[in-house]
């Protein structure tokens, strides 16, 4: 079976009219992103903030494998049980591809326990991405280096836990850098952090953008990984003068 | 100036006549902990949940350079914006201690990212902690290993996100394993997860116990770091057309 | 294309029919390996080490994706220039799953730039092994832990560098605790040290065994990854007064 | 006891009074070194490469807390038997800071595992630091950046493994990035890597390289960690039917 991704859009610039971003992706990121993975070979459904509980139903939740994660100006407005039950569900195993200003939503602040506070400046800079862990799977098909011409500056401090693995720094114009690709683990699921994505950019066209996505899809999807029992335990080895209990399978 | 340590303890098992903690630390874990530490050299005071603000007041928050966090089963009750307040002040530079039970504290699980769930059982069976990172501070003046003679059992999976550090791996008569002295880092702040010290075991008055918290705070106690500026942020090298900006530091 | 895979054995233990090793492995454990590994779908051939260039030619170097390496009682019979060979195949991006004794292989201590020092007995005695990465694609298919009856002991400190990924966790029936799978990446080359597997146990056997080896081919087979130009290079950004220069592609 | 450091030096081009070193550096970068860790508290000696043993007794050796590498073309030319020495000195725990291009030492890449190299311009161009993690003690007393207005450039990819902690990633004008702070531990010994310091540019007598390399060496010291017993070893806890053995401490 395919792996089944969820690309979670904010889609809210882009039905501006008056924002450069309608022009670029006029029928939201999210079809865009869509787009690229369904051509990649997975089984590929959006969700968006305006629509009911952001399109982010317990059944979608459940039969979603990897979500995908732009949002930007209204973090505050995603409903703080919705995330809960996506957070649960990445815990539980499910992948995680947090996008561009994706990095001040509640979801990826939850996973990290840090503010993911950073600096950033909006001057249509150019982007290098170097890659500084060629063995990684993300960066399959990629050369050591790729540009975007403009894009959205985020610089450092990221603040960040240690990710896992770091794969990509950005060199920008303006003289700064940044972890641009960064993968974490959280319980059972796998979380990758990817910078590029400025919503009046047309990044999310671009070749080497959808490739490391689709990689990043392929390697977060979930494993059939070990059934962990939490709780009260009795012992595997005997211990003197122990009386075992009866429990249920996860007391 | 002295490294200041706040010794946070729920103190509610050791109150209690009815309950084993009463006879091993009629006085409070805390206290035992707070006395080892002076006795290392540390300015060291001490807080407990029943005390106003859980004795956490913004002037001790303020003034505390390391905590060390001992919970157990209060932690819902420990209030969400004093939470709030030591994250912030542990992401600005203060070091934190999270020893047993603490685990599941609010703020553990919060700075984690994950349920921080594990296995355990209470049967005074034997602990073995090995250290597997002997290069590393905290285990300074420890032998290869040393042993509990009866603790509480946590077993793994303990559902962290992958340490930094991992520096202390236990064994347990019962058959488990467990992930035992971990590091992390999350914002400017430095975070040790110690496993040992139920409430019915005289684990804290353990000079191996003792040695490896007090080497802990002097790992954990903030150094001097750069002061990191977030926001918005005008190019450091020139950007052909970019006009720069009027900011405050902070913006 | 499957992935080609090629186990290399020392194979002596086996071929001394005093040996306790001959009745479990009459073959080989290679040939045992290679069995469960071509089950698995891979393209499997194997090497030892009385063969002519410890059947490691430059051509079956070169048509190697990932190795997997058993040695114990003649490392020191490796040959320099071949161990060299691997090497630099394995930081080209081939993948390189390395097997109970061989920790203290040519090629493993040289990638790992420690001793790779270990404490062990052979008692027979049991070990479990515990999942504490569960994420991880090598133990896909594996619960949260499972059991060798017998098994030689390993114990730490095991004298390696700290993990890029800590993934299972063994207990010994004598007291001793190790990290037995673990993940490094060298170059462009994945490895995995995987601890089981005495000569006199059964062990390659085991379901569990032969899951996780399996596994961990498929996650150290080389990603088409970038192609790393090193050495002296032109900027890419012009700078000022500087000439740039012609090269070959790796100058 | 004052920390006992070594700074050793190649010291060729300073010498050669045609090449630009012998006039930024007259009597070696290791008198520039060490004048700067001597005001900084620590017991400095020196070494270089055309002293009888490299200066490298088996006594400076044995005295030496923490190392100061500094070299470049005459990594060949260093004694296999005394890198030895000194690696075995590392891996017992004293620390080791390695210094710009002698990321192609004899002694950094036997540490390490991989071939060290990297991409590399002397187009005396100008290199930014960026601090990545503001919690590590070796960046105490350092801004969020500091600028080397000239620095031959050294670019990603650095094949080094991934390290176990990221400190500074520099912006270089032509174009490129890299991690040029960064720390692996090897053994019970600490590595510090630090890219900056090109032998015709004044950079060890810049105060914040200075403020890191002391930090760095105060970081590095040895601890008084445990003293790791390797080798066949008796059990601690009973296995019946084994007989346990006479062996001496590290057999």
């Amino acid at each position: 079976m395919s792996t089944r991704v969820t690309v979670w859009n904010e889609f809210r610039h882009e039905q501006n009219k008056q924002h450069e971003a309608s022009n670029v992706y006029p029928d939201g990121i999210h079809t865009v992103i869509a787009e690229a993975l369904t051509a990649a070979g997975y089984d590929v459904g959006t969700a968006t903030l305006d629509e009911p509980e952001h399109g982010l139903t317990q059944d979608v939740i459940d039969n979603t494998d990897v979500f995908v994660w732009w949002g930007h100006m209204a973090h505050q407005e995603v409903d703080d049980a919705i995330v809960e039950k996506v957070k649960e569900r990445v815990l539980a195993g499910a992948g995680l591809i947090v996008l561009h200003s994706g990095h001040f939503s509640k979801i990826f602040k939850s996973l990290m326990g840090t503010t993911c506070n950073l600096k950033w400046r909006e001057a249509g800079e150019k982007e290098r991405l170097w890659v500084v862990n060629p063995a990684h799977p993300i960066v399959a098909g990629i050369g050591e280096y790729f540009e975007l011409p403009q894009e959205e500056m985020y610089g450092e401090h990221f603040d960040i836990p240690q990710p896992d693995e770091l794969i990509l720094v950005s060199w920008f114009s303006g003289g700064e850098v940044f972890r641009s690709g960064a993968t974490f683990s959280r319980g059972a699921g796998k979380i990758f952090y990817f910078r590029p994505g400025h919503e009046t950019h047309p990044t999310y066209f671009d070749a080497n953008v959808r490739t490391i996505i689709a990689n990043a899809v392929k390697w977060a999807a979930p494993n059939d990984g070990p059934t962990v029992k939490f709780g009260n335990r009795n012992p595997i080895e005997a211990i003197a003068g122990y009386e075992p209990k009866e429990y249920g399978e996860n007391y």
